[in-house]
C-alpha cells in the first residue's frame, strides 16, 4: 500500500473521545478533518448531532468502551446515531460474553447491531480489544466479526491496558474474510507508526495525533 | 455512623465491573453479597439478568463509564435493566456536556434518567468524576443533581485518573440536599479507607474489595 504523502490523510480516523472534552474542541477536530481531509471525525454520542453539521463523515461509539452493555442496549444507541447523522459505527464487542464462552451470543451481539446499522445505512467496525484476548480469542473473533459481515474489525478502544500492535494487525489483516478491512487504534502517535500499522495491514488508523501523523 | 462490625457490610457495594470479567466470577459475587449481606452488587449491564437471579438487590451502570451517551440513550438504558431486574442505577452524568457550559442538559440527562427510573420503582446513583472536576464544577454538580431528585451522588467510575477523595466525600456531603446520599468509590481497598469514607459523611462504599474490608 502506497502511505506516503497524501494518502496517509485518507486512512485517518480523527479522534476524540475524552469524557471531559468540550463542545469547542469537537469543532476544532471537525475543522482540522475538513482541512486535512481525513477519512473521518470519531466522537462521543453526545457530539455526533453537532458534528454531522459540520464535517460529512461522522463516526462514533456504541457500547463503549467495555462492550458489557446489552445487545438490545447497542442496537438502539447505535440506530439513533446513524439517524443522528454518524455514518460509521465502532461498536465494542462483549467481550464478558466472549470470556464466559457464550461465543453464540457474542456473534448474535454483533449480528444484530451490523443489521440494524445496514437498514439505516450506516457501516460497523468490530472493536474487540486485543490487548485482553488470548491468541485463540482473537482467531474466534476474526471468524465472528467476518460471519457478522462487518465492515471493519478493530484493535483497541484506547481505554483499557494496551493498544493495536503490528502483530495484532497483520493476524487480523491473516484471517478476517477479505471483505473485511482492519482499523488498528491505541496510542498511534507519529508517522512512522503509522505507516508500519497500514504497511501490516491497516486500512484505517484511529488516533488523536492525526494532525502530527500526516505532518510527519 | 457506626461504621464498627456488621453495620460496614451493610454500606457495601459489592462490585465487578471489569470488561473481561466471567459469568462464573459474576456468580461468585452474588454467592459472596449474600454470605457477608452486602447492600449490593454492581455489575455491568450484560449480567443483570444473571444477578438478579442469584442476589435480591442488583446495582447496574448507565452511561459508563464516560457519560457520553445521549440522555435518550441512557434513559432505555436505564429503564430496560431495571425491567431486567435491576434496582439501583448508577448513571454517569455528561461530563462532556458540563465542561461545555451546558449545565441545562446535564440537569435535563440526569432528571430524565431519574424520573424514569422511579417510574419502573428503581432509583439513582449519579457518578460526577470528581477527578476531572474543578471545585466550582463539583458544587455545580451537587446542585444539579440535590435538583433532579436523585437517591446519591457518587464520586467515581473506578475508570478515569482518580478516585473517592476525603476532602470530596466531605465537599458532596456538605453541599448536596439532606435527602440526597454519597457513595463513595474508586481505589478503596481497607477498612481503614472505607471508615473514613463513612465517617466523611459516605453512605454506601463502592469497592472490589469488600470482603476484605469487612474481615478488617
Amino acid at each position: 500500500m502506497n502511505t506516503q504523502g497524501i494518502s496517509m490523510n485518507a486512512l485517518i480516523d480523527h479522534t476524540l473521545l475524552k469524557p471531559d472534552c468540550t463542545a469547542d474542541q469537537i469543532r476544532k477536530l471537525c475543522a482540522e478533518a475538513t482541512e486535512y481531509a481525513f477519512a473521518s471525525v470519531c466522537v462521543l454520542p453526545w457530539w455526533v448531532e453537532l458534528s454531522a453539521q459540520l464535517f460529512n463523515n461522522v463516526c462514533t461509539v456504541v457500547g463503549f468502551p467495555l462492550g458489557a452493555n446489552t445487545t438490545q442496549t447497542k442496537v438502539a444507541e447505535a440506530v439513533a446515531l446513524v439517524r443522528a447523522g454518524a455514518r460509521e459505527i465502532d461498536m465494542v464487542a462483549s467481550i464478558t460474553a466472549l470470556k464466559s464462552g457464550q461465543v453464540d451470543q457474542v456473534r448474535a451481539d454483533i449480528t444484530a447491531v451490523v443489521d440494524a446499522v445496514a437498514e439505516h445505512g450506516g457501516m460497523v467496525k468490530v472493536i474487540i480489544e486485543t490487548c485482553l484476548l488470548t491468541h485463540d480469542e482473537k482467531l474466534v473473533m476474526c471468524d465472528v466479526v467476518s460471519a457478522a459481515g462487518a465492515a471493519y474489525i478493530k484493535t483497541s478502544t484506547g481505554f483499557s491496558t494496551g493498544g493495536a500492535t503490528l502483530e495484532d494487525v497483520a493476524l487480523l489483516r491473516k484471517h478476517v474474510s477479505s471483505n473485511v478491512k482492519v482499523k488498528a487504534s491505541g496510542g498511534i502517535r507519529d508517522r512512522a507508526t503509522a505507516q508500519a500499522m497500514a504497511e501490516a495491514g491497516a486500512s484505517r488508523i484511529g488516533t488523536s495525533s492525526g494532525i502530527a501523523i500526516v505532518q510527519g
